[in-house]
């Protein structure tokens, strides 16, 4: 049984206009990804050598060498390749077509005769191909290569690189499955399960679909069959740091995925997991598994999410803890897992119109996936905390995975260009259309021709966001034409206000789960004003959030704010707000300010530890205060001004 | 140079009659160091074998087989015998002392021909001794051998075990030394420093003396000897997931110890050695080493303690981290690191007599140290946090070193003999002498024999100590007898009262240094009553302590106190007190509760989240708050009553 999704419009029928945004995406086009592909070649001075490229050209017979780099090397290459493609697909550049052609021919060669690919088995172990799935990232690789070869045939028409797709999805499928004559396996990373129900939309091959159904329902089963292979290989382990063996729930393999109540273990694993069992849920109609993708995006949403939509609460594993435990400091709170998260959310979004779905991406995206990239395109956080002490870093080991600036790339090089992927393919987030209805899900700035059944519309979308929340819609087509324009009412949105050519319309009305329900005789120009206040939202944590007991984090629209050292000094755990001062946030947009941004200002209170004294306890003293201003600007553009404190969440007095 | 310095009066002559303690130290006489060595003899049901006698008879050649442990193992050995001898100098135990012969003879058996004495070496690496200075704790072994032998010699005055540390340590003095003929090098965990000193002073052989200080001298300097002999040695390293050799700051090696500005690296090291510093400058005058001692002092108390008297911020290489940064529930204060502070306060009491070392001392004491050990002395804390959230614990990694219940014995253990060891001995701390001078450090209910010059005097000394102020002394002699009783007016009692032979004394007076000095020709009989009230003080911690910011913790006489979840129930971070409520204290003697102690209850508010729902953040959402009561318990007491949360320091409203 299938059930009825809506769909993303196709990249390429979305023209992003915004001007927030239109700038990320510049920068990918410009920097990011020509950045990337000198590192790939090892032509970056300074940095280590990726070898990436090099690996492929040798496993293609067109050099000589040795593999080099970590066993999941090929897919910075896939990545690259992913984002090119959307790249081509929103705007022609023959010369890095041309770049990519040359890449995807060197590739097919890499691929052997069975459809086998990847380099790192080829080149060093080619006798031990798929006897450490645990830990040796083949499907992972394959999965994003999939990813890749997707968005290059659709932005291209080109079917050379689909077509090594298919035979490595062949290969894959000869290989795995259930009975004895196959491998009863699966990745210890996952990401394989959502290629291949992206290869079986794109080759309506139901076989693909069904692999992937396969590896999502091994994961978790007794006896373990990481155990088993552990065992197979005389127990030769990959990263001896690490336990992937046996520690099961770190790849989430530590019960079978229908029964997980919480989400464990690596978060990019696991929402990358939830992304696949959403899309075969979806593609199958399996109840049961939609039952579990709903339990799960529950517990991370309620319970495991930084106000930031980032997630990982704790460097060990790169993982999450437990429930309600969002330490700010020593946060994980990575870049790719929030990008995973939105993934994820655009999945559910597809099954269920939900506002709580397209909350969350834009949470995750105006917040911690563009705090993952400098404002020039040239720096990276891998890891987004919400509260920063730079003294402590490489002084409390409990915070040494932190940086308090972004950093150039890195060894294991896997935030930056899931950025640029992301962002390269933002178009498809926003919009999905489903039969007669199109859903707008973020309001980013755009031009988009829809489909509807056998007309074309073309949607016009203008916005400031995210510094004004009026956002305008014009509708034309040729000729009237009878749709429901389904328009998201964003949680932090109080008092929105829909206006359809001229005409209040009551939300009470019309909503449904956060949606707007427009339908309508569209006549061509129509116009649609939406107005979403941007108040400041004076934000707490539940309860049980340990770490933010007594303290508010200030939000307006989608964007989390925060204090950094730069504008209101050191010592900002000595920093109050008062507790009541709704009218006093004055909002300016500061035009020369970190590319053009709106900061919040507001009257506040600063403990006065003049005479103190030295004493580290001090009995019966009255804490003295005096009175303050502080400057709050979003989350996203911090660390951009040198070495310095950072905190979202701020005391209350 | 020498200084005129004080000494505590002999461990025979001081007989502490207090209850309080005298039931910790009954505990030690009649179960710990029983249990102990059932433990070293491998008779302990269910617990992994120690084998540490065992290696010593292999030694000896008494038995056959191979050692077993711990590279450090032999000291177990050691910490009992030295506990064993103070139990033996405070009260006679004929089949204890049989015991501790037996061991002795063993032990001179183990030894070498040269006085080499350590059976890892002997017996698994002849032909490695002195090759691993860095990680493998030969010298560490040695120290606490040598502080064994002089404590059983002390108590028994038998030579036999005290001329086995002799030679033990002449053997180290011709292998070390400056000289190219000579081992240029020191141990990674310092403890034969302190060690020397105490045989310098039992002999008055200087050799011991100059040694200890070649080995504090030796410390920190470049080259590396660590890394020299890392290199001699191959590169053989004892404790891969350490990097002992190269983390210099770990073992204080980073600068030489004269320079070092603040206590880094681990927490245990670094007080043992100040005690070492603080004893060779005592002994020699080394002004530049004393001012060395004070400034480590002062980094340690003003900017890197515990309430608690508790040290070392991070699980890391169970260290100090940087200046005020003191979390409360990643904390490592190891029992053993706060015995090691004792040590360090009790030198510098000897060199000055100011009262900030004895604050410490009592700090430590009363809180952290008796912390370790539960009320039946059959399980030990090793890690004494602030706050213990007891679900996070195997969740977050990084509270994974924290146990919200006492264990019974430690692979490693260090801290259960390290508070027998103090405990035994704990009537040398309470008195100093100097001259016809007699300090009272610690209002812990004893009586006394005091040799002042050619005349004996008793002094007598009772408190209901910790749970009232009221001390009564009683001075005898035989004869009326000149001199000056200075008594300790501790930090934590203002407005402190104090009255000789019925008449009131100004102590603005008498005062100097926190000491209240009173001189005066005692007749047989004199009482003296010093009150010291009792009342709640409200702690507040330095404002650069980011983790205590807008909290307080109750303190009472020397107790800090602490909220516990089988008092309180359980999410201990949504309860407030409120801010000025000086006379709202209710302290309350429970006799049944946990061996008897005061109670502090106080009305409170707490966090009402009914009504909260399920979403993790809400905007302009107002907190609710009910009535409650609070009922705080000493910290020492915690952890007796099941698994919960815990914490000491409470948010203020």
């Amino acid at each position: 049984m299938t059930i009825s999704i809506s769909r993303p419009i196709s990249l390429k029928d979305v023209h992003i206009t915004d001007d927030f945004w239109s700038s990320y995406i510049r920068l990918v086009r410009e920097v990011v990804v020509p950045y990337q592909w000198e590192a790939l070649n090892d032509r970056v001075e300074g940095a280590a050598p990726s070898h990436a490229m090099k690996n492929f050209k040798i496993a293609a017979g067109l050099e000589t060498g040795e593999f080099y780099g970590m066993v999941f090397q090929d897919s910075d290459v896939s990545k690259w390749l992913e984002a090119v493609g959307y790249l081509l697909e929103t705007g022609g550049d023959p010369e890095l077509e041309r770049l990519a052609d040359e890449v995807i021919d060197i590739i097919d060669k890499a691929q052997q005769k069975d459809g086998y690919l990847n380099t790192y088995f080829t080149l060093k172990e080619p006798d031990s191909r798929w006897t450490n799935l645990a830990e040796c990232h083949e499907l992972y690789c394959a999965g994003h290569f999939i990813e890749a070869a997707i968005a290059y045939y659709k932005a291209t028409g080109k079917r050379k690189v689909l077509d090594v797709a298919c035979r490595l999805g062949d290969c894959i499928d000869q290989v795995f499955g259930s009975g004895p004559d196959k491998l009863n396996g699966y990745d210890g990373h996952q990401e394989i399960e959502l290629a291949l129900v992206k290869l079986y939309n794109v080759t309506q091959e139901d076989r693909y679909l069904r692999l992937s159904q396969f590896f999502l329902d091994e994961r978790g089963k007794e006896p373990s069959f990481y155990e088993m292979e552990y065992h197979r290989r005389s127990m030769k382990v990959h990263f001896p740091m690490l336990d992937i063996v046996h520690d099961r729930a770190y790849s989430q393999a530590h019960v079978p995925i229908r029964e997980q109540q919480t989400a464990e273990g690596h978060a990019v694993r696991a929402v990358y997991m939830c992304t696949g069992m959403a899309d075969v849920g979806a593609a199958t109609g399996d109840a049961e598994l939609l039952e579990a993708c709903r339990r799960l995006w529950k517990n991370i949403v309620n319970k495991r999410m930084y106000i930031t939509g980032a997630i990982g609460s704790m460097e060990h594993g790169e993982s999450f803890s437990l429930d309600y435990d969002l330490p700010n400091d020593t946060a994980y709170a990575e870049t790719c897992a929030s990008i995973g998260l939105i993934f994820f959310a655009q999945r559910m979004l597809q099954i269920e119109p939900k506002s709580e779905y397209a909350d969350v991406m834009e949470q995750a995206l105006y917040n911690t996936v563009i705090s993952g990239m400098s404002r020039d395109g040239k720096r990276f956080f891998y890891v987004n905390p919400l509260e920063v002490w730079p003294e402590a870093i490489g002084k409390n080991h409990n915070v040494n995975h932190v940086k308090a600036e972004r950093q150039g790339w890195f060894g294991c090089a896997c935030c930056p260009p899931n950025i640029s992927r992301l962002l390269a393919s933002l178009g498809q987030y926003i919009y999905n259309i489903q039969g007669r209805t199109v859903y707008a899900n973020l309001y980013i700035g755009n031009q988009a021709t829809v489909d509807i059944e056998d007309q074309q519309v073309k949607i016009t979308a203008e916005s400031q966001f995210p510094w004004d929340g009026l956002v305008r819609f014009q509708i034309d087509a040729e000729k009237e034409i009878d749709f429901t324009l389904a328009l998201r009412i964003p949680s932090w949105s109080k008092d929105a206000k829909l206006v359809v050519q001229g005409e209040t319309i009551s939300l009470l009305e019309v909503c449904k789960n956060g949606y707007a329900y427009i339908h309508r005789k569209w006549q061509p120009g129509d116009h649609i004003e939406l107005l979403l206040p941007m108040s400041v939202n004076r934000m707490t944590g539940h309860p049980n959030v340990r770490a933010n007991i007594g303290k508010v984090a200030l939000q307006r629209g989608p964007l989390v704010y925060c204090l950094e050292e730069a504008d209101n000094g050191p010592s900002l755990h000595q920093v109050f707000l008062e507790r009541r001062q709704e009218n006093a946030y004055e909002i300016a947009f500061e035009a020369e300010l970190l590319g053009g941004l709106q900061t919040i200002t507001v009257p506040a209170k600063r403990i006065d530890s003049n005479g103190w004294g030295e004493h580290l306890y001090r009995a019966n003293m009255e804490t003295f205060m005096k009175q303050d201003t502080l400057k709050f600007i979003p989350y996203y553009a911090w660390a951009n001004r040198g070495y310095g404190e950072m905190t979202v969440w701020v005391k209350e007095e």
